[in-house]
């Protein structure tokens, strides 16, 4: 298995997990910059054409994992494959951001929830959605349709 | 930075990259089951409910990486973090499925680009889609323009 490092990190306003927005109907709408390390901005030729990217980074302020957690979006616990929580067996962070600019080795973005000084580990193009109308989202919906 | 570590091996029916649907207008509709190890299982409860998942994964065949590729859908090189290319920085690959039946720890699904016995980092329910109307594609959408 490859050995995971960091090719640029995040400038976020969150300093601290309470301060990003969790639960039904959290927004994330945050602006931050994503600093790409020097030896890596060649490989950002070209992404300035991409509305959207898939920023993987890791929870690196997450120690171990629970197979089961209570989400803040409801109150029953789920399995950790089935919530976005931190604590995984490989604290690997997803993000899809809005790309506002770039300037440089610089990514001014929009979407952010990782914490300030985040490892970025890849970013890739935003390609295809699947149709709103042909997904089911489990316990989510039945979480949002009791809470009215 | 954390270790990476199995969740479980996926069956695909790609057992060369070469066998991979490519380029422009490649579909990936190929069924394949991922199976989940023991240890992880309880980790998926709920996850039946949703209707598509985020599968993150380890490109353990890829060696080394380029900043500059020319991707099989267009004939100019992009950005390794503008295309989907195997050889990244962190050979970490993404793959959005559709989710057919759980079968305990098999998880039946549509749309595999992986080879087969790839390892899997982790599984993410999809809960949200950026609307198609909203999004720009870059050189992916000038090939396509060019192919007409």
């Amino acid at each position: 298995m490859f050995t995971p490092q960091a090719i640029g990190f995040v400038r976020s306003p969150y300093k601290d997990t309470a301060e990003v927005p969790k639960g039904l109907g959290a927004k994330h709408e945050a602006d931050g910059v994503i600093e790409i390390l020097p030896e890596f901005e060649l490989g950002l030729t070209d992404i300035e054409g991409f509305s959207h990217l898939i920023v993987i980074w890791a929870f690196d302020r997450s120690q171990g994992f629970d197979l089961l957690s209570t989400p803040p979006s409801d109150n029953r616990p789920h399995g950790v494959f089935a919530t976005r929580t931190p604590r995984r067996p490989n604290p690997i962070g997803l993000t899809i951001v809005k790309l506002l600019r770039r300037e440089g080795k610089l990514l001014h973005v929009r979407g952010v929830d990782m914490l300030d000084g985040t490892p970025m580990l890849d970013i890739k193009p935003y390609l295809s959605s699947i149709p709103s109308e042909t997904l089911r989202r489990g316990w989510l919906a039945e979480a949002e349709a009791q809470k009215g």
